[in-house]
């Protein structure tokens, strides 16, 4: 799992968890009907906006986007150019003993086109198409978290409202007002914690991870085409070397002096 | 009916009515002038800001997209490869048995020119222009529930304004306090709500449905206007196919294979 | 007089005087020294960011918006056809005879140019200058409208601020409070209505104005010019027709049928 | 002066100072920690993000903004052919007995090369780097007050909470919570007004003069490089009329007749 | 050290200390719980959304441009033009005495590659590729202390909840009541100067040191490539003067009269 994000999470909760800890209990924050106004509302509010279809989809996004490792771009030239070598020196199907040991689905999809001896134009068409999908997939789901991050806040204001007005309308009990604050506020206090370490977080790293995953595919069908192609290895690797930042190009020269 | 929006309002009101009733009763959400103050200020606004005749034609617009079902790309293509090879086989007159079947103003219209043999380019043209309309009244529409979704909780903030306004300036009562607050905000809750669960994601939901509704018109006319010219069905099925999203396309691949 | 706008207005202060009387009187909400506050706060900001002389044009600006009433583009096609009909059967002359009838002074100029020999080249310049000087008009407008809209709520807020401090200033008759700070509010009221339902959205309807009147300017230049290279009524006719709106084009062509 | 901007500082602090006197004593608005935080504390922001140099810099553009008037273009454009035509007549060394009447630096500095002898193309080149240099001030100056304009609010409210965490933290004696409200208040009054009748509008007139004076140098330019190419005063003219905007083109025309 | 930041943070926090000396002491900003959860927050939001591996190296970007002295242009022009006159004298080998002097650890890489008689190109791409690392380092950076910015008062806000939320379900010690209040909105003080006097400064000004430091590299790339070219000094010279800005060009001219 993506590490960076799940240490963000366990720290930022935790830094709040101890920061109530330390001068009341954890139950304070618990509100049912704060809950359902804030996260409630602003998920019907994504299903006014979005298709349904898509926001269901949002969770294939995020679980493909923390479960699945995407190689770094260096190591998977230097798969590339061992799949090459091995191809070049015992035929393409010898590939075929490599499949079981790559868990890379799309990878996978690729090298089972090359396998086919599908030609190299039409098994970039597909990759490409199958690309195209995930970027979609992407780009919807960041616009979704930036929606949320946007509509919890406010929700979470309708919320602490309806509280309020509550509270205020039943004035009978003077001893029940701060309770009622205290709980009205709880909402406002989802609202503002969902959308600034949850939502709006999650949508600048998807947008982040979209890229990087961009670069990857795109280095992958460069790859496999050039195996359906049959390049040689040399040349094979010296162009895939163009995906490479100039952070890792540097570190490469490094490596290779 | 658009099911998503549908079930989006269903669940969010629901939501709302929920957290309301846990801890008291609905009535007293409900306050004559507050609405006045919200809904009737932010709809004059919307008079002064765009054509009345502009604003009126609102509804139209979301009548269409809602209550109209779009047809998808891939079962459009295929409808469009039937008339082709029915008008092929059996001329374009047979055409018009299949008028009645179909309920779309905008594909009718087209089927009709077709049938009258009008030529390829004034039947593009002038479907062109209807579709120019279509979106123009949606792009309307968009600009208008921004403007609300802006304009509501400015309102509901007059609202409530003027009702603490009110209840400051006659104090004689101090049990009455709450009460009146209580009445204040809910003008507030009522433009938080119309902006955040209404305006703004039919916003969004309108731009959407625009970007389908112009694919799907684009796709039709270039159906027709490939039926106008008589081209051969499979000829007019590869070329529509174009107009495919990639996860279309690779459905179809799918369902090919 | 423009409908639009004017029902606007009329709703929207009706609203809110109305809301105001269910519960109060009107006389509340009127405060001199909080309406100097905002509206000659933000009156003064206007004139430190705009020089003085366009400030005071933007009155002639809203007057010419308001009280003179466009002609549609199909109107004034056939305006133009019928006067290029004119000219071609009695001769340039003839034209002196329409122009008390014609209450537009741009169109009157025009015709001038016409009747006095100018040649087309020259007319279409000169025109040309007298509309962008009406387009720069209102764009300065505009912006002065939409710096109004931000700068009003926030004079609001600071004399708000003032009637608090005062009032604060001040606790020793505690049976003032309320009155105060109702008073005080009273200025965040007319920051928050100034520019919600005045100045964003007559910002709004001045940019929709200046584009309507940028082609209707610029249709009567185009036949001013074929009416001065004397061209005939059906080529200027079916030229101008290239202005129209789909809408209107649409429009055009049922009533043709 | 620059007549604009005077009488809007003097009729904003005008208007504030006489809602103020209305009901209390100005001096009730002065608190020295207050004005610290909020001038103080967003100063020192300036300084953290622009380099000190450019921060000193800016009062200079300020003075020439306001205390040197720009020369209309109609006006400039009369005098350059005045010139034009007092060196044709009498020869460019006649030119140096106008240098006293000329208190525009700019223009003495071209002057001055165009009686040297300076060649057009190397003229044009040096005034260029001087006009670039004033565009650069011009620009960090709006910059920084755009900046100022959204630090001064926060800084005020920065202000604010100290002091109303430090009236909060002695509750002891009740009779001074509103006195001490009102000082936390005063600092929040300085940065809406600093922001909103200072800073914001002075970086739209900076905008806006930096426009005016880029034409009228840009003009200045043309006109010098002409007299040093020895062109005709008539030429001369006419090329520098294609400066005017439309309204003064217009004004030019109507004086023309 | 860059000495207009270190003068703003110094007096920055100076004037909030001072104001807060004024009539309390600073121990009443002391709140651990505030602390956690305003930066603890905001950190742990900024590791959700970025790698942790770039989160780490903003604190070298940061020492890079806080203690790295950047060389002025014309002083870096000089310094290249006597090192290429050098070069022309006694040969390239001669520059070997001179790195002792250089602390720029660019330059010195740039002139041990000139030293060892790297082609030129091979030069200029190395160093290019060097410059967008630092460039890229630069952007993140900036795009970290933005999202700090944001997130540091909504995170102060969030603190400030949990006290509030805390007092009111315990108002059973009314005595207690202020003090709490106190406590809960110093972690707003917290989000509001670390966004506004920390955050957002730095990242304007990270931007501009950006811009500044890519103009001297390509300054210094393009000198080291002129010096491996083998150019003489005088041209070298001639052309790395377009690099400077006009206002720095001006003072060499007024310089060299």
């Amino acid at each position: 799992m993506d590490r960076g994000t799940c240490i963000g999470f366990v720290a930022g909760f935790g830094c709040i968890a101890a920061a109530i800890a330390m001068h009341g209990k954890l139950s304070d924050f618990l509100d049912v009907p704060g809950a359902i106004v804030a996260f409630g509302g602003s998920t019907s509010a994504l299903f006014v906006m979005f298709p349904a279809r898509k926001v269901l989809s949002v969770f294939g996004v995020l679980k493909n986007c923390f479960l699945v490792r995407l190689p770094e771009p260096p190591e998977e030239i230097r798969r590339l150019g061992a799949l090459a070598t091995l191809a070049r020196r015992e035929g393409r199907l010898a590939l075929e003993d490599k499949l079981p040991g790559i868990d890379d689905p799309f990878l996978t999809r690729g090298l089972e086109m090359v396998i086919d001896g599908t030609p190299a134009e039409e098994l970039e068409e597909t990759l490409q198409i199958e690309l195209s999908c995930i970027q979609e997939r992407h780009a919807t789901g960041k616009k979704m978290f930036d929606f949320l991050g946007a509509s919890l806040p406010a929700f979470g204001m309708v919320g602490t409202l309806i509280g309020l007005i509550q509270m205020l309308g039943s004035l009978d009990d003077p001893s029940r007002i701060g309770a009622g604050m205290a709980v009205a506020m709880v909402t406002t206090f989802y609202g503002a914690l969902g959308a600034n370490l949850v939502c709006l977080p999650l949508a600048g790293k998807l947008e982040a991870r979209s890229k990087e995953e961009t670069l990857i595919r795109e280095l992958m069908i460069r790859g496999l085409a050039g195996l359906a192609a049959g390049e040689s290895p040399r040349v094979l690797e010296s162009r895939l070397k163009a995906f490479l930042s100039p952070e890792a190009r540097r570190m490469e020269a490094v490596a290779a002096e």
